[in-house]
């Protein structure tokens, strides 16, 4: 699959699965909401954090800016449908007063109508994606 | 939610998401068919691998045992029905020789009716989860 598809498939997605890793180099996992300008993702925190656990993340990428994302698709009788697009880039959170914070969220809210109806009060994460790469079972690894 | 809930709602589903970093921080993310023994996952790489990025899990694993794996659901139309559960735990290759090697197959051809007619031919890797969080929107955060 080249770059074009991968991130044609990324972009279709509703859901995709955030990683990061603090410096000790343990792994966290989140499924996140997105929305592609480019090559850079944003997400949105939904609530503004209320435990440690839920700014791991962010912590995460004070510490450590690399992360990866993936989008995949699996059906149980028909593993020839199989395909995943993983996007690996350095990620960063955008500050309250920075006009790229207010493009995001718009680009969010435009793409997700639940958005629209109660926005994200939380942070904003951009991911500046380098690397699309994707696979796919009938077009072989 | 609580740990057993977590564990449930993980063990029902079909594929999961495996989070592995290497010493330098960068993590990687893979999509993964996987079976539960208590608390132990067993994961098996399909094919014999080709080329390094196949790898690539197996070799974070060597350097970085930490790892966290992450399983989702997503509707569009009702986010009251989201929920996620994340596993967060060490994991190590199994050795061709290793009884543990046999039992996690056994488990993984099981589970998938796929596997019954094309049993993975590479690397067994085990995680032994040390942590099952979870929420579900409609129970709160």
């Amino acid at each position: 699959m080249d770059r074009a598809e991968a991130r044609g498939r990324f972009a279709a997605a509703r859901v995709a699965r955030l990683a990061t890793a603090d410096f000790s180099g343990q792994p966290h996992l989140v499924a996140i909401c997105f929305a592609l300008d480019g090559d850079t993702l944003y997400t949105a925190v939904d609530q503004k954090p209320k435990t440690t656990m839920s700014l791991r993340r962010l912590k995460n990428l004070t510490m450590n800016s690399r992360c990866s994302m993936l989008v995949d698709h699996y059906e149980d009788d028909d593993w020839e449908r199989l395909w995943w697009v993983r996007a690996d880039g350095a990620g960063r959170e955008l500050r309250a007063d920075e006009p790229e914070r207010e493009r995001a969220l718009e680009l969010l809210l435009e793409r997700y109508e639940r958005y629209r109806r109660d926005a994200p009060a939380g942070p904003v994460i951009a991911v500046d994606v380098e690397r699309w790469v994707g696979w796919a079972a009938a077009g072989g690894p």
